[in-house]
């Protein structure tokens, strides 16, 4: 993996230096960052457009915006996807709403309009800085004796998600003509668009609107100021753009520089539905006081804001630039993509970066990304696990159209909990027919994990608030859909769960998934428990609960199902565990024969007619994601029996998969193994190595799960890091290259710093914290108090291995 | 339809004339026959070799030989399937051996053989006489100057079903050399073949032999012998071939006429094991018994035991020759099939006419032909029942290979009961590969349905007897095998069938299955009854039984389930049963509407991606098929509801389907529905208005379930003949054009004529009957004792209807 690609020139660094003067940051760097977070792309490659849309991503959590360029229109897949606002187009799948573009800017000179498509870039340069959470672009283009370059930086505030910003230079080598075309294109790339019935514009005063209203109903208003700039200006006004044109003459070699203020607001904001729904008027007021601020303080701010996330979130490897990078980049997306301003969205399984995946909420968030914020971010965790109290409702209506009680939620959650999720989610690449798949009605496991989550959210952090504000509700209903779910087999005397699709998509509608039986097991059991909490706390509060939900009659069978519900044991001959009733008998092919059966290159291998269905090749980690998950349930013999048999059986087919076979191989001691499949996980979206079509379905953006994978595979599996309610347990095992790794989490509201090398475990405590907490590292205990430290060695040197 | 097609020359009759006199049959005409029992083909077509091959198709049960010429060979599609002797080459499916051909005759006249292929037939026709199952062909090969005609008469004899019977006759225009070449050929024509890897051949005294090994080892071996002809012979052996060669110069004019006998024996014949598997001398014995006892003797034997069979069997129509000749037409294909010789061979799927659909025995045996036998030979509808018995093992083998108890009856039984059915049972036309389809392992309603039969046969015959022969241990094993499948829905207090694909194989893997569920309640009640019988009859028996079957601790399970299995009830506003759990969700579409969505002509519409599958569209008659067989439990209201709801539903993708449809419309007075859904089914073997591919897989032959159905329109449908263990009800529905109605049938070993019009229904006991039967007709009852007769009729004149 290599950060800087295909350089084809160098930069003389002039306009760089003027930028960095002009905004004035000055924002020191955080201690342990080295110069090296800078992603870069040198040279334009026009193939690269839409892999560089997703890997230069910005995003505050109320909205993303693709790494493209300032002049790029719709078909180089500009997007600016709003969180949470969705929108649906006759019988297509309902998909988040990309906003009128409020950066658009195009520059002539000399009547010649500058853009990659039309020149060449000389020179081309495009960076993320991934501390800063900013944009850069510098481009030279000449043409004729001409010569002209460019520079835009810009960010998605931090401060105040509703608000864009970008500083943008230019300067050319000759004088001439100069016009710029800025304002807001809301001709915007969709899949499945267009979603503006109506789009209005207005300019007042110094900004200009588009408001445009979805086939929802759905305001949404994008405002736009420049400011910093003189010349001639004249309105120019499209079927779908409304741009300011600026004309100036330009001296030559003269830097000039102009700011554009973007604010973009919805009529599901709260701040708009106070002033009924007017959000132009609060877009028009935010971008007003923006100019008023100014670039340099909001930039200021922006930043600032950033710091403290990383203050908390980082992890420091020694020793592995290429390492630390991808878990730097893999952190930048977590943290950018998380909506901090809402308990009304989560994150969807591709981000912001696309309306990709319906814009929807997967078990991604919860088992994949949810570790980091729990452990890291745990204000931000509260409210990702909110917005699944806020979706409730639709859950327990999932569960009503399926027949079930309880709450079944959905495998593709929207803003209300409605299922996204299509029946037919895949085209057949042979017959070109839409093929019908069972996520949306099989994969129960998703109740599960949510409830887990919860659980994991309140043993972790130790605030049992959440539970008492929609978590124990959650976990409640959640057991009662699968005691509604779960059948009885009399002469086996056991609760079994049938015709479900566990992890592994390609088998669907199977029996007894192991992972699915060992969840909802969970599931009744942590609902026992938490019956148990609320009676102890506040018998009142339980007693009203238990009414509200009509959940007396239930009770008995919830005990009964946890105590009987199958769960299907690992072999006592081979330990392993059969991934569900049936899979052993299956076809066993190699997964290279199997990919050499394949006819076409996108052909889908699950489902009814797919190639893996028959066999034993799986999607993704599936026992081993169980074996990971419990691990106090399950011997080592017994791990590293199925982590063996899995592994060569597993396609990887998700990019949930790697980051759970590197957890375990390294809890296994499998260094190479955890290594590998670290690095596949934390690199995805570095590399673009990833699918983009399945079917015919384009599926590309980023992979916040995979980030998440990115930071458990650093944490949970090199830094061995497990926190069971009691104790944390640490066991390093760290790549070859790896000097130490260094990272903050907390646990109870307790933080810690924690430095380990393979041979010392040092952890520091938070001088804030109030509680000392137990440590294991190793065998070897010890209890760390406010502000102390506690140091784990071995006297011989030796690995903790 | 047309019985004669394509006429396109006059026969003169002389040869016919002449054959007759050679043969010197003399059957009397049996009762009622009218003189029109020919079905006749004139002219020779290359493209309806195949299909003649089966419309012209001759049987015993014992063997099936194919309508084709005496001189065709394997590309004719020539075949004698052997009944109930399997092999398997390879991992291909197992399916029947065909024998090796004893009639291979080819005449040559000065050179030139006579064969359609080389000279277009100056005239041709083929013949099949369905009252004497003989079938003949007439040809002249006119070439050059000459002129040769041949006429060939064959029969399988039902007195003898090791022997095959043939008079050859022939005669020049013209003197010349005529060779005979005739003998064995043992190069035939397979699906799944080569099955014969030695082959041996014998020329011993006057008979010539070919003895043949399969690859899982049987003996087949056919013995030859040629009379009534002389000429210079000598022996041609080819390495497939064992042919006399017969050379004689013949005078202009004259007839000459020669016998060809053939027996098969194979070392599964009780005969051939007696003495040690020597099926070759065995065969050689009865070929030298042939040739004593003489073609005419062996030719009147066959014709009487035909027309023993016909006497009791036949439906005569009065006002509709057309109906009548698909009556008797589908009359001729049930007597034929029925292995009379063995209580270890059943009627396959394509009864003896290919190796298609691996010579397995269906539920069509049980549900479409055996009500026909039960009715008229009881004895042979004992004997298709006995062979259930023979497989239990095989069906108790495979409940514990799915991890169940009991019986799990195959989907496709061969001779041991094992499941002949592949888990890979179609091509998919678009990628070319085989589609995992779900027949054998979850269309579990096979087990009741044999069950079922049992019952049914018990109920209408009154013979105990076979419970104690097995029928009692089928039914306590089949329903020991539901409680093991079912599992109990506790917050319903239900047992629930799951997983299941019903008679609609389009949907597969549905939860509870109407059709199903009402079955195997079925199951469950008589199984309660028939340990209720046996206690009462034979306290020891029983206890011996239950014993035998470790049956004791089941006893309270199947008593409950039969109490609490959840039977889906007709809608209280629509009367709509659901055909299984949530197909009243599927897809509305219409018929014609997902017809036009097929992109291939032999699409598969069913399974994981079929076009039918997520849509209301069924392959053939389910819950119809229920309310057919439940004729008690349900309303009119019901009945008529559903007919309405899923006759245009309904594809008959199955040539099952349309005689249930015709039965129930019969009974709702739905006559033109039912004409046209009867003639649908009788007609079909002499039409070849069939599938002939599903996928890219061959499935031509004779429909003996179709032909069963047609019976059961007929006698069923508009007899409205129904007997439910106590009274026989009849209810005479006729077509238009139908004047009267006449068959035959027993209940309780007692024998009965109906003569029935629209006004008037005639029962005429048999003169052996020994205890007096109720009948009842639209709400008149009255007995019928010994040789007594009773007369239904309305004063008015008016119908019954």
């Amino acid at each position: 993996m290599k950060k800087t690609e295909a350089p084809n020139f160098a930069l003389d660094g002039t306009i760089a230096d003027t930028v960095k003067e002009c905004s004035g940051a000055a924002v020191g760097a955080a201690p342990g960052w080295g110069g090296d977070f800078l992603l870069t792309e040198v040279g334009y490659h026009p193939d690269r457009v839409e892999l560089n849309g997703s890997r230069f991503l910005l995003s505050n959590g109320y909205m993303g915006y693709r790494g493209t360029l300032e002049e790029a229109e719709k078909e180089d897949l500009v997007a600016c996807t709003l969180a949470g606002v969705y929108d649906q187009v006759g019988t297509a799948w309902r998909e988040p709403v990309n906003a009128p573009n409020g950066l658009y800017t195009l520059l002539s000179f000399n009547g010649q309009p500058l853009r990659p498509g039309l020149i060449k870039p000389a020179a081309h340069q495009q960076v993320l800085d991934l501390q800063q959470a900013l944009h850069r672009r510098r481009t030279t283009f000449t043409f004729a004796e001409h010569s002209v370059e460019i520079e835009a930086e810009r960010f998605l505030s931090l401060a105040d998600p509703h608000l864009m910003v970008m500083a943008y230079h230019f300067r050319s080598a000759h004088a001439g003509e100069i016009v710029i075309e800025t304002g807001i294109d809301a001709d915007v790339w969709d899949l499945n668009g267009p979603h503006f019935t109506e789009v209005s514009f207005a300019a007042a005063g110094p900004s200009r609107t588009a408001t445009v209203r979805t086939n929802e109903g759905k305001v949404i208003a994008v405002a736009e100021a420049v400011s910093g700039i003189e010349g001639q200006k004249e309105l120019v006004t499209g079927e779908q753009r409304l741009l300011q044109r600026i004309t100036l003459t330009v001296a030559a070699g003269k830097e000039y520089c102009f700011y554009k203020y973007v604010a973009v607001y919805t009529s599901l904001d709260p701040e708009c539905a106070a002033v009924g729904g007017a959000s132009d008027r609060r877009a028009q007021e935010a971008v007003r006081r923006a100019v008023a601020v100014g670039f340099d303080k909001l930039r200021a701010e922006h930043v600032a804001c950033w710091a403290e996330r990383w203050q908390r979130s980082r992890v420091v490897v020694t020793g592995d630039p290429e390492a630390q990078f991808a878990l730097d980049y893999s952190i930048y997306h977590l943290l950018a993509v998380v909506p901090a301003h809402t308990e009304h969205a989560s994150i969807p399984a591709r981000g912001l970066s696309a309306q990709t995946y319906k814009g929807a909420i997967f078990w991604d968030t919860e088992l994949f990304m949810l570790p980091f914020f729990i452990y890291t971010q745990p204000e931000l965790a509260r409210k990702l696990l909110r917005y699944r109290y806020h979706t409730l409702d639709g859950a327990r209506r999932k569960a009503a159209e399926y027949g079930y009680r309880g709450a079944f939620y959905a495998w593709e959650s929207q803003e209300t909990g409605e299922d996204a999720c299509s029946y037919f989610n895949v085209t057949d690449v042979f017959s070109g027919r839409p093929l019908r798949t069972y996520f949306r009605d099989k994969q129960i496991h998703i109740s599960a994990d949510i409830a887990y989550a919860i659980w994991q959210y309140y043993l972790i952090t130790g605030d049992e608030s959440l539970l008492f504000e929609g978590g124990a509700e959650i976990i409640l209903e959640t057991a009662r859909f699968y005691y509604s779910y779960a059948y009885f087999k009399k002469d086996k005397s056991r609760y079994e769960l049938l015709d479900v699709t566990g992890p592994d998509e390609y088998h669907e509608r199977v029996a007894n998934n192991a992972y699915t039986n060992y969840m909802v097991k969970y599931n009744l059991a942590i609902a026992l428990e938490v019956i148990g909490l609320l009676r102890e706390k506040d018998e009142a509060f339980y007693q009203s609960l238990i009414e509200k939900l009509d959940f007396e009659k239930d009770l008995s069978g919830l005990v009964e199902m946890n105590e009987l519900l199958y769960l299907p044991p690992p072999d006592p001959q081979t330990k392993l565990i059969e991934q569900f009733d049936g899979y052993f008998r299956l076809e066993d092919v190699k997964l290279s024969d199997l990919k050499a059966r394949m006819k076409m290159p996108h052909e889908y291998l699950g489902g009814g007619n797919g190639l893996a269905s028959t066999t034993q090749i799986i999607k993704q980690a599936d026992v081993v994601a169980l074996l990971n998950l419990f691990k106090a349930d399950f011997s080592r013999a017994v791990k590293k029996a199925n982590w063996a048999y899995y592994e060569p059986r597993t396609e990887h087919g998700s990019s949930l998969s790697p980051c759970v076979y590197a957890m375990l191989a390294a809890e296994l001691g499998k260094k190479d193994w955890a290594y590998r499949y670290f690095l596949q996980t934390a690199t995805i979206d570095l590399t673009g190595d990833y699918k983009r079509y399945v079917g015919t379905l384009y599926i590309g953006g980023t992979h916040p799960a995979a980030n998440g994978g990115a930071w458990m595979g650093a944490v949970f599996g090199f830094g061995g890091l497990h926190f069971d309610g009691k104790t944390v347990k640490l066991k390093p095992l760290l790549p070859a290259e790896w000097q130490a790794l260094v990272f903050n989490f907390q646990v109870k509201g307790q933080w810690f710093t924690v430095e380990m090398t393979e041979e010392q475990v040092r952890v520091k405590a938070d001088r804030g914290n109030t509680q000392p907490i137990r440590f294991e590292v190793a065998g070897q205990q010890g209890i760390c108090g406010e502000n102390g430290e506690l140091v784990f060695a071995f006297p011989d040197g030796k690995s903790f291995g």
